[in-house]
């Protein structure tokens, strides 16, 4: 049984909504490297805002390429973490998982999109969130595996 | 405790359900201009439809934005609203606030996608839903604050 | 009542968790091409592995197509399957529907991205589950119409 008594319920609920705010803020920053370029995918946005149009410029791509790695990344977290906890995990080690996870996917951002750094920060930021969510599925598919 | 006999409950079921039937017809949109213009991105579709293989054609990109854009949202909103449901809101209000958010999310194709209109309809259309997603986000972290 | 014991809920939770570790997997597929090709879309990664840039190379945008291809319709899937489970059908039709849904999308990958296969191979993978997609929203939909 799943209940909102339990920590690592809390702590996923937690940990998620702040994952779902972090993704929504990337847009913030696409808009905002838009609006110091005066650049813009649209010819009504460029038209609204006397820019142009321009769908190459590197530093938007930056920005939308952080954004899109999100979208293949923390869905699938929001998924797993959530079907991972039907498998009764120990709450202190599932709240640091969720901690740990979240915490590398802000730092993903920041080397990637806000103050782009050498590598291997950004495979580093990456890898480690990335075992975490295999670790979460190769439990819940190991759990429920007679469901097959 | 969060049931399926809660109004609010039920409304985000019905909602959610809304919005991915909306996604997925991003999908038609996209293989209507596809197929009207007999652009494809793969070589096999294009030698199967009498078409040609083209990247950059402005009305299929500009479907393809919209389509991103819904994924750049809506997972979101499920994830959040569902999370939002077990900070136990006043139903009347949680099921205005998914009307609201499903009702922007659908003008905002329509505004980008269907019938492009000057902005800034579409601006409007995505930052009503936008702060949706913060409100929820922010009364959810502010709810399970404690499972830091 | 949505439940642990509850056949389908189980099949549930085992088929959205191997297609998250499907969904993961594309990573890996984009980063064998990018690695063979030594094509890279970051500079920092160009430098780090001796290779260049590249941001329009056939064979890995083809991997990155249906990697997108994922995001627009696993999501999807995820919450439909949840919602569709509030609907109590009987466990062996849903676990059918999710066991087809899981294996034509593996198989949607795999004439795309791994062995690209002529027409109708990719259509009839992707149609199979759109279709199963939107038989469980229509299905939430009927149930759940006297929240609107």
């Amino acid at each position: 049984m799943v209940t909102l008594n339990d920590p690592a319920v809390q702590s996923y609920i937690l940990y998620s909504a702040i994952l779902a705010l972090k993704v929504l803020t990337m847009a913030l920053l696409t808009g905002r490297v838009r609006f110091a370029k005066k650049i813009f995918a649209n010819e009504e946005d460029a038209k609204a805002s006397k820019g142009r149009v321009k769908l190459d410029d590197p530093d938007v791509e930056r920005v939308r390429r952080a954004h899109l790695n999100d979208l293949e990344n923390i869905p699938a977290f929001w998924i797993l973490g959530a079907l991972y906890l039907t498998t009764a995990p120990a709450a202190a080690w599932a709240t640091f998982l969720f901690r740990v996870y979240t915490a590398s996917r802000i730092i993903h951002t920041i080397v990637y999109a806000v103050k782009p750094m050498p590598q291997p920060s950004r495979a580093i930021a990456y890898f480690i969130p990335y075992l975490i969510k295999w670790y979460m599925g190769i439990k819940v598919i190991s759990h429920f595996y007679g469901a097959m």
